[in-house]
């Protein structure tokens, strides 16, 4: 199995957090996003939408998008629950990621990072601020009442938003406001099997 | 069971498509994005994200984020494989849709439907248009290849990726440059049970 990703992406680096905790053997193949790696034709054939990380099973199927990767190599584990509802809530969690979060926090962190917050960028950085806090505030509001998204349980939910919730003061956020989210994180980070992200 | 929703939204449609498709009995409750329904104190605590489809169960319990109320209503229904690599594959085009396809198509649509193209968010507009058609692109290439998403069955990821996509035109996406697209419309829009969008 090999996974293409980029360590420094947190949607890659949920990847291989999840494969260090559940111990899944796979090959990682580094992908040069800003090198334009992504948008070659070699890899637009695996993956036409152009986007990392991409899982590449044995047999040269193909799954992308982080949280459904996620999910197929958590099935059987027990950080996929099994139950109805409760794999419906990982999955609201997730999507909520990618549609509420992700497009903030992680934006926000690419352009300040990567792009060093150019000038012609600033007014964008700073109009993420507002959706990065809401999401942070859903959060918050759930991890006040459970130690884990969906419950009492680490689910891939979990993984899905510590990928760049743990490093969301990258983008300008502000964590300390946000003290549900701090116990959540450090709970995570003392899982055993846990890595640091920028591990290739 | 309540849906609460809005019969003009797609990601709302969505699920009173697969109603009716699986004859799924409920009770929907109209809700008013346009005049801040979702912004209000009693639907927060309904969602705290704030947004529309809402599911809630006869004991109370809600699940958020249109795809998956989609696949919790599916499940145990042909609707939803079971098989692990196709459950991905369906979560896979899932979450395209939400960062891929909707952010470009149903936000162009937002803007030229029903806030009558303002001068001030021309330019978004436009922005929006090489996105949208990437989305489309990817689209059209597998479904020149299989009739739905996933393979020969349908499943709740075409139901996913029609909430928006056959309304695409409302945000100025020509569908004729995508005949494999305009085929499978036809296929979903003559199901057994199919519905219009816009049915209170």
């Amino acid at each position: 199995m090999k996974i293409y990703g980029d360590s420094q992406s947190g949607n890659c680096y949920k990847i291989q957090l999840l494969c260090s905790l559940l111990d899944i053997e796979h090959q990682w193949i580094a992908v040069n996003i800003l090198a334009g790696d992504t948008g070659k034709a070699d890899f637009l054939e695996k993956n036409p939408n152009g986007k990392i990380p991409l899982l590449e099973l044995v047999d040269g199927r193909y799954v992308s998008e982080s949280n459904a990767i996620l999910n197929y190599l958590a099935y059987g584990s027990e950080l996929l629950p099994t139950e109805p509802f409760l794999l419906a809530k990982v999955q609201q969690w997730q999507f909520f990621e990618q549609y509420s979060h992700e497009p903030y926090i992680a934006v926000a962190r690419f352009i300040a990072r990567y792009l060093g917050l150019p000038e012609e960028r600033k007014e964008e950085y700073r109009a993420k601020q507002a959706g990065g806090h809401k999401a942070l505030a859903v959060m918050e509001q759930q991890l006040s009442t459970t130690p884990y998204l969906t419950g009492n349980d680490l689910t891939t939910a979990d993984i899905s938003l510590y990928g760049y919730t743990h490093v969301a003061q990258e983008g300008g956020f502000e964590l300390q406001r946000y003290p549900a989210i701090g116990d959540w994180l450090q709970r995570i980070s003392a899982l055993p099997g846990y890595i640091d992200m920028g591990t290739d």
